[in-house]
């Protein structure tokens, strides 16, 4: 986990005085992901977690649908007289699972000829979307939603040293965190909780709630679809093709969660507003 | 401009009180980028100044070195049938530019066969930088820089409205607003008022700062570099290999600027600590 972090010596500028010192900067990597040998993406990521990160790509675009699909996830030993770099990992798929389109991201979002829009970027996730989050009938009271940025902040180990990390944390839905992960890339924080949940067979997963820590954008929304996770909550703003995804598929939206206020943009009818919150922030089941 | 912003019906949840209103959300949409018809790229963006963004992709991307390499950008007029969505661009490039390589991030990033790593990475960039920022002798008054956060957010006219907004904003060295363009993806922010710098015959950029609203990636480092744009301002944290990238290159990379607090994490010599900041954030010349 020494990667995870490094030191740089910088010039401080503060109320007009100027020194020299040791600033600890979140580190940032590419990271090459192969299929059979073959080069599918490169992400820039925070090195750690590498093999939860690959088996929530996988996932999150499709490619494999259960932890039995990967047979294999390692990393490349290196070039003859290159050392490891520990920057790319090659992925064995199980007999029978389709390696990816050469192009992910383009098939992805492109299918119609010259139509792309948002409207066809949805109809192409809702036919790749293997898990139904429209019938997940969980609860949410407001008051657990709006405690859990806290507990993500408060389990964050790297944010504090250097204020560049994106987390993304799975709770259930009273509020015990699940897993939890740091990551220069929103998109790769979610990949790596995704993979973990993957990881240990908790795909799909129904009643769980996945908190980033910062906007929703609608690839964040697709990846929570693709996890079979019903709830997605945001710290910070939606945008609207994140939106209408949501709406589609019945998954549950909720933005700007800051203490108990807090914006439901799609699937309200999970929110339990009847409990409310104490100053504590525990759950208190009001009269009415 | 329509597009830039739409509005959806959400709950509220706000001090244990439950409301239903309106609320505006920042407009997300695919753009497809094709190169002589055959496509390129799709990124996630805002609608609005498509084709500054498609200029300045192809100018940080490497792809074209001056304006007059592109001789065509405009909307693809739609399928039979279907409506021009305004999401896709077709490029036609000048005599004698190459096309892009049809894996051009995949190309960009990997190198070394099994070798890539943070200092592959930017060996890569370096070889495709075609304006050298190391020479750019501008001075720049850190009373200046103090105040350029507030210029860009005075200047922002969506951000107020959905707090979903990465900005980007290019400056004189006197604190002079050059461009500025807002997007949900910082990138495109980035791009967006880069290619605007290129359409207006302003690249390369000697002498200006670029000011992003968020953190410093070694992506925007690398576009800031491939704009001939010397410094490189960020209000919040950048990665390590941000930070490598800007030594290596000769950049100024200022990060956490925020008021007269600020991090020096490149190029130092260019930031006149002399000059100070006075309450009404103008620089007074001190006397030492």
């Amino acid at each position: 986990m020494g990667r995870v972090t490094t030191h740089h010596r910088i010039v401080r500028l503060e109320g007009g005085t100027t020194t020299s010192r040791q600033d600890t900067v979140v580190v940032e990597e590419p990271l090459e992901i192969r299929v059979a040998g073959r080069p599918l993406a490169v992400t820039m990521r925070t090195p750690g977690d590498d093999i939860d990160l690959v088996h929530g790509f996988l996932l999150t675009e499709g490619v494999v649908e259960q932890v039995g699909d990967i047979r294999t996830a390692r990393y490349c030993a290196g070039d003859v007289g290159a050392g490891n770099t520990y920057n790319v990992i090659d992925v064995e798929l199980a007999e029978g699972v389709a390696p990816p389109d050469a192009s992910l991201e383009r098939s992805f979002y492109t299918t119609s000829s010259c139509g792309v829009c948002g409207k066809a970027s949805i109809d192409a996730i809702r036919v790749r979307a293997r898990h139904e989050v429209s019938d997940d009938e969980v609860m949410i009271s407001a008051a657990v939603l709006a405690g859990l940025p806290d507990a993500l902040r408060g389990a964050q180990r790297v944010f504090d040293r250097t204020g560049g990390l994106h987390a993304a944390g799975l709770f259930t839905a009273g509020g015990d965190l699940v897993a939890l992960r740091e990551d220069v890339g929103r998109h790769n924080a979610v990949d790596k909780v995704v993979g973990n949940l993957l990881r240990t067979g908790g795909v799909p997963g129904r009643g769980l709630v996945l908190l980033v820590s910062g906007r929703a954008s609608f690839e964040l929304v697709q990846k929570a679809l693709l996890a079979g996770v019903s709830t997605l909550a945001a710290v910070s703003a939606p945008s609207s093709l994140a939106v209408d995804l949501a709406a589609e598929t019945g998954m549950t939206l909720v933005g700007f969660l800051r203490g108990d206020t807090m914006n439901v943009y799609a699937g309200a009818h999970r929110v339990d507003t009847k409990a409310r919150a104490t100053p504590s922030g525990k759950a208190l089941r009001g009269a009415g």
